[in-house]
């Protein structure tokens, strides 16, 4: 008995003959993941709008392009959305175009890659990144990650890296519109979420100005993860009613944090690092009122097999940061939750706990 | 004739019994890319073992648990990398270590289940919901990401809605042991992310506190998902240098938000709402000094097909709702980011823009 996936009127059987069920039913599940939902319905559209497809593009090279186009495109967008009679109707202009003149629209998706476990990947990033023809992803995007995009993908590493050679942003904005223009669907990759944190929203103004169209695909971000494979939980009845996403970078132009607000917060605290932010933030924080033994954790490498975690106290921030020679990416969790990742951890080694927090937990 | 993926002994036949066949060639070529070549010489090893293995690891499920072990870790590698004498080594290493393993301790796993797109769970999470005995589930976990799960789980719906009846923390925390203590895998799927602004802090200390080990797999949170669906970005240069992650729910003992905080704040404003929030919610920001014609979006059912996004001033939050018969799920964000989804949406209709905001913006 073979396993199915089913996508009526698709039917997918999976057979090994009886020699190796498990794997029969692994690649049943890998298939489930792969495969949106909708396709069936998507299929149920083709077969109602065949007879008038092949009756108005009778080359069948003609018709695979207008094919992928479909199902790749605007269509198998609209009827993954649940806007079935929009779905006809893009159909029936994308027939009529082909008719008389095929044309592929360029298309670029913003993919948020998470913060390096690729199990972190959501469902529409894999499917994005394994129908890429260009991926051009941040530096810090883990091996992992990348490995999971469609073997014959271009590849194009762009953007900053602490030390080493960073590309600007107007060269980025430059490849993106040459790729765009070239291929037919080009993946933008960026760590943690799109648009937190890094220039995506300045990228999708490009695209907007420049008509090309664009789809976002969420991801982790690096707070969120941080707070998951450490064990904080980033809101708490008895903590910290919000949160707060922070960037201590200085850099370019850019205002200085307002430090009184930061200080005086109830919410937790989730600081995107420069790690030579550390002596200033904490001499900050402490200048306007924040409590000394305020908990703190720093996780590097969230989510990532090597994560490491150390906890201790505000004012030791600089301390620990030398002590234990904290790398980037490091996220800095600041606010009494911190103080729970020393029980409720799960995730790899233990934290590290300096002996002053201990005390003031 | 069906479409053929041939890994022999593995054999994947696609049909769409003749009504989309361009459909079934397009997913047969997909499924030549994803699918690594090595996978019948994998086929066959696992075949050569398959005795050997039912002999010694006679539960189903902990069969389950080593072959997706084995296919997803150093023995798929190494098959892959050619070198199938280290695999068979490897293959035989691990069957002994699952055969004097410890019986399986009660695991539980805090799931994230995002906004509702199916599409935005995380591999993890689907990896999670694929292999859990037991489903203890929000309400408002959307019915897509719930079919995603294994066929024959135990699904049982908990938690609030607003309107009906709602289960009480302390029958969550008294089914979330029970189960653990009686089934292998029980996965507690919450709605976004499972560490903010539920009780899922409370739930991980509860399981710590009984020595029931655990595992979170962190999600897609609503605001992080409105931004991308709605065409927001959420920090941005011009605009915004954070992001806050507020509610505005009323209840139990919590302390009233600081309105004066919340309204001289430069980082945009997330909210998850309480509908009720609304009016309460323009009137103190108002009165703390907020601009009227701050711009907001208020974008309801995130992520899902049938995502609305609301665009308009600070001052007409509450009419704005009335008028347009808003319903949970909800998120509103305050800022001027809100102002750019007019350009940059690209999910669903585009947004109801009111008048007034065009001229604010």
């Amino acid at each position: 008995v073979p396993a199915i996936v089913d996508r009526s009127p698709l039917m997918i059987a999976i057979s090994s003959g009886g020699t190796a069920p498990m794997l029969a039913r692994w690649v049943r599940a890998t298939l489930e993941q792969l495969l949106d939902p909708s396709l069936g319905v998507l299929a149920t559209l083709l077969a109602a709008w065949r007879q008038r497809i092949v009756a108005t593009i009778r080359a069948p090279a003609a018709r695979r392009v207008l094919y992928d186009a479909l199902l790749e495109g605007e269509v198998a967008d609209l009827v993954r959305a649940g806007r079935l009679a929009d779905a006809a109707q893009a159909l029936a202009a994308q027939l009529s175009t082909a008719a008389t003149a095929p044309a592929a629209t360029p298309r670029v998706a913003l993919v948020g890659a998470g913060p390096g476990d690729p199990g972190l990947l959501t469902l529409n990033a894999l499917r994005a990144l394994q129908r890429a023809d260009v991926i051009l992803h941040d530096r810090l995007v883990s091996p992992a990650v990348l490995a999971l995009a469609r073997r014959d993908a271009l590849r194009v590493s762009v953007g900053k890296e602490s030390g080493g050679p960073s590309t600007t942003q107007d060269h980025i904005h430059s490849l993106l519109l040459q790729y765009a223009r070239s291929h037919r669907y080009v993946v933008r990759l960026k760590g943690g979420d799109p648009l937190l944190f890094g220039r995506g929203g300045e990228e999708l103004q490009l695209l907007q100005r420049e008509g090309i169209a664009f789809e976002v695909i969420p991801g982790i971000t690096a707070a969120v993860a941080a707070g998951a494979y450490a064990g904080i939980p980033l809101t708490h009845r008895d903590h910290a009613p919000g949160l707060r996403l922070l960037t201590a970078h200085a850099g370019e132009g850019r205002e200085a944090p307002d430090w009184r607000d930061w200080a005086r917060s109830r919410d937790t605290l989730a600081i995107y690092m420069g790690l030579g932010q550390c002596a200033v933030l904490s001499r900050e924080l402490l200048r306007h009122g924040r409590a000394a033994d305020t908990p703190v954790a720093l996780i590097e490498n969230a989510s990532r097999p090597e994560q490491r975690v150390v906890l201790g106290r505000l004012d030791a921030l600089h301390t620990l940061v030398q002590q234990h020679a904290l790398q980037s990416p490091m996220l800095l969790i600041v606010g009494s939750v911190a103080g729970l990742a020393d029980k409720l951890h799960w995730f790899g080694a233990a934290p590290i706990v300096e002996p002053a927090a201990e005390c003031a937990a």
